[in-house]
């Protein structure tokens, strides 16, 4: 009888525990649902040089910070209560990781958005450059990264790595082919310049979604796979 | 008698770990040693088109990677074995963000020399941009919030939130003259392109060193600082 009670007092608690990671990840699924919105919104506005949603992705970003301090208050108060081993332990240190990165993803949004309207009132020159193209490839990674973490896979995870490198090329193109525009017309100049920069925070939207993959594969694996490239060359 | 020797096995694994706390703190600081190392060298390499320190910042990034590994296992395995609890563990999660600040200036740094080594063989104009002093503003930064850490001190972290303004203002001043360059004289746009770059990644470099700053005010204030701004706006 004894024993039967002291199982069920320590299986309450953990049932509470088990609970809180999956509200946890819940919460941090809704973050990232904001900041892949934030990046299609600031590319659509990009492309379509559309006032309104640069207003919506600011107004999106105070709501990405105010759920990037929610989870970070759920994750440390998980580890300050619950003391988490092992899986559990990992999970919530990556989720501490995935937050940050999911709010600078959130950042570089908010400035194509600020550098887009700098611009809504001049003329559009024709730029060689496709914008909508990359954006669609970053958000590829965000979504990808995001279900490796909704599904607990580690395989999905690694897709997004080699996804990075298409992204990287992508990148390096457009800065050539823009600089070339610029020479050849230093009137579009003003354009030109926003593109590079649209482009390389894209470039940096996929490393952070390329970051995200990889604290998936720490969570699941429990392997360390950053700068493992690095160390190869 | 009994009660000294309770008193002695609870005391040795205390001083253990504020130990381990320390080596953890020491390892840190030898992280950001790097970092600072590697934005000073990429500015020098940058300013006298020095291929030899474009080299030795790539070295120092792999020591940099390496670093981070290295940190980060320590605070992983503090958290598992020692549960710490308050303000040890909010140091620990502290030092894991800073952590990964710290790569993230030596990968813009890194950013910095491979522009800069692509430049190397050409032409080099007289540019409207000081980048030097971009340089020591963004590097004084870094210096002060690793100040803040080592002592502890949440007021000297407060100094770096402010200097954050001062190079924002550099960068966009650099950004508008340099665009007023490459209008006039399209032949220097690929070396104004790079000074623009190279302002932009010190400029998140700045914004890295004020990451460390508001989690060393996170760490001893227990306050989180981070978007006050944005939610006030």
């Amino acid at each position: 009888m004894l024993h039967n009670t002291r199982d069920r007092s320590y299986a309450v608690p953990r049932i509470h525990f088990h609970q809180q990671l999956a509200d946890l990840k819940d919460r941090l699924l809704a973050m990232a649902a904001l900041a892949q919105q934030a990046v299609e919104s600031a590319v659509d506005a990009y492309c379509n040089f559309d006032d309104g949603l640069c207003q919506y992705v600011r107004e999106n970003e105070t709501a990405i910070n105010l759920a990037q301090r929610e989870v970070d208050e759920m994750a440390y108060d998980l580890l300050a209560k619950e003391q988490p081993m092992a899986v559990d332990l990992r999970f919530i240190l990556a989720v501490i990781k995935i937050n940050g990165d999911l709010e600078r993803i959130g950042d570089q949004a908010m400035g194509i958005a600020r550098r887009t309207r700098e611009l809504l009132e001049t003329d559009r020159p024709e730029l060689p450059v496709d914008i909508a193209q990359m954006g669609e490839q970053a958000c590829r990674m965000i979504r990808t990264s995001v279900l490796a973490l909704l599904d607990g896979d580690a395989q999905v995870a690694d897709t997004v790595l080699t996804m990075d490198d298409e992204i990287d090329d992508l990148n390096r193109d457009a800065q050539r082919t823009l600089l070339g525009k610029i020479q050849e017309s230093p009137e579009c100049a003003e354009h030109a310049l926003l593109a590079i920069m649209v482009s390389r925070s894209l470039e940096r939207i996929a490393d952070h979604a390329t970051n995200i993959a990889t604290d998936v594969i720490f969570w699941i694996r429990g392997a360390d796979l950053r700068h493992q490239l690095s160390m190869a060359e």
